[in-house]
């Protein structure tokens, strides 16, 4: 892991630089520990091998962001801990131990985690979103991800027609509960909603950006 | 991910190292999950990453094995699928959701799986027993995590001595499940067998030195 961990200098970093790489170091980890389990539920070697291999590049997006903390001389444990209930809520109000249900969860949460990064790779407004910006370069996605589960529910539903209205419904479940946890977070915190989006009428706009895209990608799986 | 889909020649890869490499590949895949599980049970964050490491690490060593799978020109599932009921009976009988048992697992575990692969890169006999003995120097360890691993269960055992008998116990009992998930595929699979250990009888010597191996373990932890 690259970085220190005693401060280059005195100069404390900006509170919501370290409010959004602690948010986003978080929700890297958990999303390990969430792929992880959705592999557990893989009918087969294959299949788990792919949703085990997503986890990995989540953990490696927590070692690029934790080292990121380590060179502002911050502990990731400290930054992070303001963000661990209400991510750890959006997890445990979207288990499953149904695998559609869990690889749609991992499918349509790297697709909003994908589009939040871009949004931040393009967005990240005010003294540190230059620094925010470098590094949405080198977090890292998984594409032979994405093309996996496209095929792995287009073939479920073939077979199933009926599982659609439950995995539509567990789509919106999980948009929603997703939204519910960003707009407590959002304005809880000004200082870290400013640097995502600009301000709060700004992140409100950039939700309902996520959420089309969202939707987008509901539609062309056929659930609607 | 190297390797190739197709056979290299005509020549079939010998049975007893497509089922060696089968075994180890999806032990690595299941570890993984198990490891990660684990994860899920630690206390904080830093505990958190630390174990979700050393997950990581044995998905990085089914890598290494469904490659050279590949390059054998055998399907990973297909290697695999004989060894997975015996491998998920071992996590199934051994599940835990308290955080010091998941903990002494994955580090009891850990140094079993190490102590075999340096057995197989000492002992693996027969005309594939070279491939076997070069395959062990690449697959990979951490290092730090048996360090975490071993402070935080003494200052666990320090603070609550009587956590003793119960993780003693469990000790055993992992143990126990491995050998006896071992012996059962042992015995059905002779060739796999002499490629371990040279046959039947050194296998049993084997695992006698495993045991011992893993007894130290537990006695320097204080648990006897």
């Amino acid at each position: 892991m690259a970085g220190t961990s005693t401060p280059r200098s005195a100069d404390s970093p900006p509170p919501e630089l370290v409010d959004l790489l602690g948010a986003l170091s978080y929700a890297s980890l958990a999303g390990f520990g969430r792929t992880a389990a959705v592999a557990e539920l893989a009918p087969n070697l294959t299949a788990k091998a792919v949703l085990s291999r997503l986890a990995v590049i989540s953990y490696r997006n927590y070692e690029v962001l934790a080292a990121e903390l380590a060179d502002l001389g911050v502990d990731t444990e400290a930054a992070a801990t303001a963000f661990i209930p209400p991510i750890d809520a959006f997890h445990a109000r979207t288990r499953t131990t149904d695998w559609l249900e869990g690889l749609l969860t991992s499918y349509l949460g790297a697709g909003l985690a994908l589009d939040f990064s871009r949004e931040l790779a393009t967005g990240a407004a005010g003294p540190s979103g230059e620094r925010v910006r470098s590094l949405m370069q080198r977090t890292v996605r998984d594409r032979n991800f994405s093309v996996f589960a496209e095929q792995t529910l287009t073939a479920a539903l073939a077979a199933d027609p009926r599982a659609s209205g439950r995995l539509a419904l567990w789509s919106r479940r999980l948009v929603g509960e997703a939204l519910s946890q960003a707009q407590r977070v959002a304005a809880d915190r000004i200082e870290l909603t400013e640097l995502v989006a600009g301000g709060l009428a700004e992140f409100a706009t950039m939700l309902a950006r996520l959420t089309d895209r969202h939707n987008e990608r509901v539609r062309a799986l056929g659930l609607a």
